[in-house]
């Protein structure tokens, strides 16, 4: 199971057997809104505070994922999810909602694939069947918690991200028809010395590239088996930053087939976004809706994800520390 | 793997090769202070802030189980922790100082043994080898984040809880000395409507007794087999409620054999702690300290930890939300 120093080769290979996601109004303007399963025009989602919209989501993914499968909730044995809430609420609420057994998740943005990678290894383990994994975040849920009232219309530089408002989830079973999970690479903390809260694509890219390294390096791989190589959401400034740094650590692999989930999801034409898109949701609905859609067309036979949080908390950031980041990298393969 | 509903049953039965637990003043007067490795007598442990206080002592345990076990730093495979401060901030920084792949989790005071669950999935599955789990919470921190300023010396009612200063960790292994993981029931979220977080041993005590009930069934066992059951932190007025509900499904174990780590922590002459001990490091540091120490002294051999946790956050209380609650059990044997 352990190949290297962190990464898991999962031997029975997992089978994502359907997958998830909802979006709010600024995803319903990005480029990628048909791979969305439902877009709200509302952030409130009819709900009484932006914190129960992100719950409602995070449970509409869960409801849907569960019918494309054709399954009940009493089928699912395990849920794993996490997300930016304190206390990760929209996550235990949810799972108060689907009422199966639990494993709270933190780690930030990489939650995806946090939740994807430990999914795996239980399926794979044979722990269990048919288990979901996801996350989701809320644009206003966020920006209330982490930052200032929008009200306050605060300016905020170029390198700051839009946190998505979406949430994505996939569910993993031993058997039935989909892409697998092949491999997981658990990263390590990195920490650059970076404060500045609005330039988490920098502080967070030398973290997706140490978990890159390593991850060719547990496997003995090349990155040039990958159609694709997404991260999580570094947005414009962080991802060629990690460009810039797998090509110093001495791997050249072609620009047109690395990307970032914070570039996609939004255009051109939302400036709004500013150096792209950032929060659980991100990479989440990135990948398990329009990365997910391009594998069942035949687009991209085989998938490296690489989900990058940045750990820092408001205090932490009052109390004049720098931004632990990390990233997890999960390899999916169509099988046809 | 996989035992009926919830439960896993590890096969290879991961080794528990050393354990550390560190303390604050509180714990050091009450009745487990020699089982302590370390015990602080200032809360702040010489850091300018509660919060990077309570990391400390998750580095200080850390250290001292790699050191026990023999091992250095470098030989540790994956750091599996949580905490219950916003964004699990304690966990990420002190993952950031051991410098090896981290999963960050959350389950409030439940992260014990949720951390001690995948931990020994992972060791299992030969996912791999020298996995530390752990948590740890601190009295000052939590008080800041969940409650008043402590300066205001606001009143609480007889069935509030006292926050335990500690950090407890475990270095799991698949081969060496010490007692050995069994099995691991991972719980439901149960909420039965209590809003009062002074009270959280009454929200959290069915969540006990549903694991515990899971755990019988999934393993048609019957609980005589444990000659210790220790629920987490229900203290005195929830771990009551969860034996008069184990009584009524019917489930009738000797009381001198069931306890809590909330109980044990602390004694009679420490009025401050009101109906006993809570918090992530309550059942870290009574199980990896005192029980750990129990068994290598052949006094007790086989274990069923179940660590609870109230997965609220204090904007869910604001928002007039009820307490979702949560168990996990993992069940523990001396070989000898």
């Amino acid at each position: 199971m352990l190949h290297g120093h962190q990464t898991w080769l999962f031997k029975n290979k997992p089978v994502i057997i359907s997958t998830a996601t909802v979006g709010g109004p600024f995803e319903a303007e990005g480029p990628l809104a048909n791979d969305f399963d439902i877009l709200h025009g509302d952030l409130w989602l009819g709900q009484d505070s932006y914190e129960k919209a992100e719950e409602k989501m995070l449970e509409e993914a869960c409801e849907i994922a569960i019918r494309k499968a054709g399954l009940q909730k009493q089928d699912i044995q395990f849920f794993l999810s996490g997300d930016l809430l304190n206390q990760i609420i929209s996550s235990s609420f949810a799972a108060r909602t689907l009422a199966v057994p639990f494993l709270g998740l933190y780690g930030a943005c990489s939650s995806s694939m946090e939740s994807l990678a430990l999914g795996s290894l239980i399926v794979d383990s044979r722990g269990g069947n048919n288990v979901i994994c996801g996350t989701a975040s809320h644009n206003a849920a966020v920006e209330k918690q982490y930052r200032y009232p929008t009200e306050y219309g605060a300016q905020k530089p170029p390198t700051a991200q839009w946190t998505v408002t979406g949430a994505g989830v996939a569910l993993l079973s031993t058997e039935g028809e989909g892409p697998r999970v092949t491999s997981a690479t658990i990263g390590k903390i990195l920490d650059m010395g970076i404060t500045d809260p609005y330039n988490m694509g920098s502080a967070m890219a030398p973290a997706a590239v140490d978990t890159i390294t390593a991850h060719i390096r547990d496997l003995q791989i090349s990155l040039d088996e990958y159609d694709l190589i997404a991260t999580g959401d570094l947005g414009r400034v962080g991802h060629k930053i990690a460009y810039d740094l797998l090509k110093k650590h001495g791997i050249d692999f072609p620009e047109d087939r690395f990307t970032d989930c914070g570039i996609l999801i939004y255009s051109a034409d939302q400036p709004i976004v500013l150096a792209g898109g950032s929060g659980c949701g991100c990479s989440a609905t990135v990948t398990f809706g329009h990365i997910m859609n391009r594998m069942k067309q035949g687009e991209l036979g085989k998938v490296l994800i690489i989900a990058t949080g940045a750990l820092l908390s408001p205090l932490s950031y009052q109390q004049n520390e720098s931004i632990p980041c990390i990233a997890h990298a999960v390899s999916i393969e169509s099988v046809h």
